[in-house]
């Protein structure tokens, strides 16, 4: 198997990433290869520190560079020698089995959406992410690939990304939980309301009815289905409070007890690594016809590590595989 | 003036309103009344416990009662002797200047639309919910009212919720946030993208951009403007998840030094007062043609008496004046 990684992706760039491809080699199989996708000095650079990177690590230069502020759909179109696009054409030929990247989301999703196109019977694709809660992780699906969807693409999210939530988490039968404003039926937005009947319908979802933001972090469900609008706020949110919260809890303990200041900083990291997304590796953009997983821009090492990890899991376990086969189920259903 | 209590809302009904009723008495002015609505025998059961209580509340009886679980439309319709509608009439018919309650949202907001009527100009009403952080509060608007939006109802939701944070933190000009996917013009849903121009074209409103989840927490901005349906997620989602956290955090901590539970236990109560919903006094129903302040099903009595402080507040400063007039200031200024 081949992965590409974008090396070019994340804040400390390419450093990060020639770390996290380094980490791999545990779980490579023989002749598994990491394709490292950038700028060739300042990976050489690194990789050079290493040995034996040879045998499961290999570079494929490219000269361009899509910076995070970038306008994705023009900077797919334009700039063809780029990591990212590179990389998703090497994708499209057969030369990787996945990628994946920690750069700019939009253009991840431009590049993937433009090289790979869509798997068969997918009507948008969407991104998936696992999220940490005291509950166990809960996959919360689109998180921004779509922001203005329709009742089908909510369905498909639900069906996909118990798929991968099955997939990586070992849930047999994820329940899934259509957000909303209300637990009762009469309650959400047109969308949410024409979405209920479509995952009710479908016998290969595990569908609780709504759920209410609160129910996140209750163990309410596996999965959540929101639009790529609500689940980007939601996503954004969650990262930023959980960082607040722990911050302020500490420092109320801090000041009410400075004696135990130590003790509490030790506590706090403790927390901080069990929560933190970098032992999640990324987020999977599901409906395109490969395997394209995406990185926080402030991945370290080990968030690319476990995204490579994630990325070689998901080809062994054909996970698009089976989607394609789930929604054409479901497609002759509602046909017959 | 006069204030309106439905003494059949809150989870422990009429318990909390009671004492809540009677807490307020330091900060009314002679004449002053609050009118509670509903079970007379229920309410003079606690009551009569309490000394000279006939100086400052007066009680209205009412039979029908709406439940949590009961339609909002269908109940304000059928149910005209319950709490929620008598005193809606009794607004509309200038016996109080505002009310309060703990009881359905969605009855609240019906029984408000239907017998108070908008303001003048208003194409929707809102709530708005001071939401605290630890850089302080944070009012976001809409949460829950109206859950499919179009740009003009999030532009005046911008307007309102100015007013209201000024009339309520002090800070003179509000600096307003369009909750959003990321920080740049181009990012956003339809809605979203539509609503920009409109914001920033209004010189009465502190426009600052697009902001993010992760903005709430970060103190970027004084309101947030958003959709009913993402304001509700979002506003469901702080509290499940602040209450998670903390209850986590503590945890870890306590595992770490379990000699030191007793003293983390005192600070979790600190914590957990600083931030409760309960010292922001509910959620005022902006936009409609009187006062209506709609509190947690859970408030108690401090609650209570914190959402008859501020509803006392806003008839005295005014806050619908301003509302109509700085709405059709704008509408001068666009026809200008």
């Amino acid at each position: 198997m081949r992965i590409g990684l974008d090396a070019m992706g994340t804040d400390r760039a390419p450093v990060e990433e020639v770390c996290g491809a380094l980490e791999c080699r545990p779980f490579l199989d023989a002749g598994d290869k990491i394709v490292l996708v950038g700028d060739e000095a300042a990976i050489r650079k690194h990789l050079d520190q290493a040995d034996g990177w040879r045998e499961f690590i290999e570079v494929r230069p490219t000269t361009q560079h899509i910076r995070m502020g970038d306008a994705p759909v023009e900077a797919v179109r334009t700039m063809l020698d780029s990591s990212i696009v590179v990389m998703a054409q090497m994708h499209r030929d057969g030369l990787v089995d996945a990628c994946v990247s920690a750069g700019n989301t939009g253009a991840c999703v431009a590049a993937a959406q433009m090289y790979l196109r869509r798997l068969r019977g997918v009507h948008r694709p969407g991104i998936a992410v696992l999220t940490p809660t005291f509950h166990g992780p809960v996959t919360i699906c689109d998180v921004g690939a779509n922001v203005n969807c329709r009742p089908q693409h909510l369905h498909q999210y639900g069906v996909m990304a118990s798929i991968y939530a099955r997939t990586v988490t070992g849930v047999q039968s994820p329940r899934v939980g259509l957000l909303s404003v209300g637990e009762e039926d009469a309650k959400g937005n047109d969308l949410v309301k024409r979405t209920r009947e479509l995952l009710r319908d479908d016998p290969n979802v595990n569908f609780i009815g709504n759920v209410e933001g609160r129910d996140l972090f209750r163990g309410a469900c596996e999965v959540v289905v929101c639009d790529g609008f609500v689940g980007n706020v939601v996503l954004k949110l969650i990262e930023g409070m959980g960082a607040s919260v722990i911050r302020g809890v500490l420092a109320e303990l801090t000041a009410a007890n400075p004696a135990h200041a130590l003790e509490i900083k030790q506590a706090a990291r403790t927390i901080v690594t069990k929560y933190d997304f970098n032992e999640y590796g990324g987020a999977p953009l599901l409906g395109v016809g490969g395997i394209c997983i995406i990185c926080h821009g402030a991945s370290d090492h080990r968030g690319i590590m476990n995204a490579l990890r994630v990325a070689k899991d998901l080809v062994k376990r054909q996970v698009n595989q089976q989607i394609v086969q789930q929604l054409s189920a479901g497609a002759e259903g509602a046909n017959a």
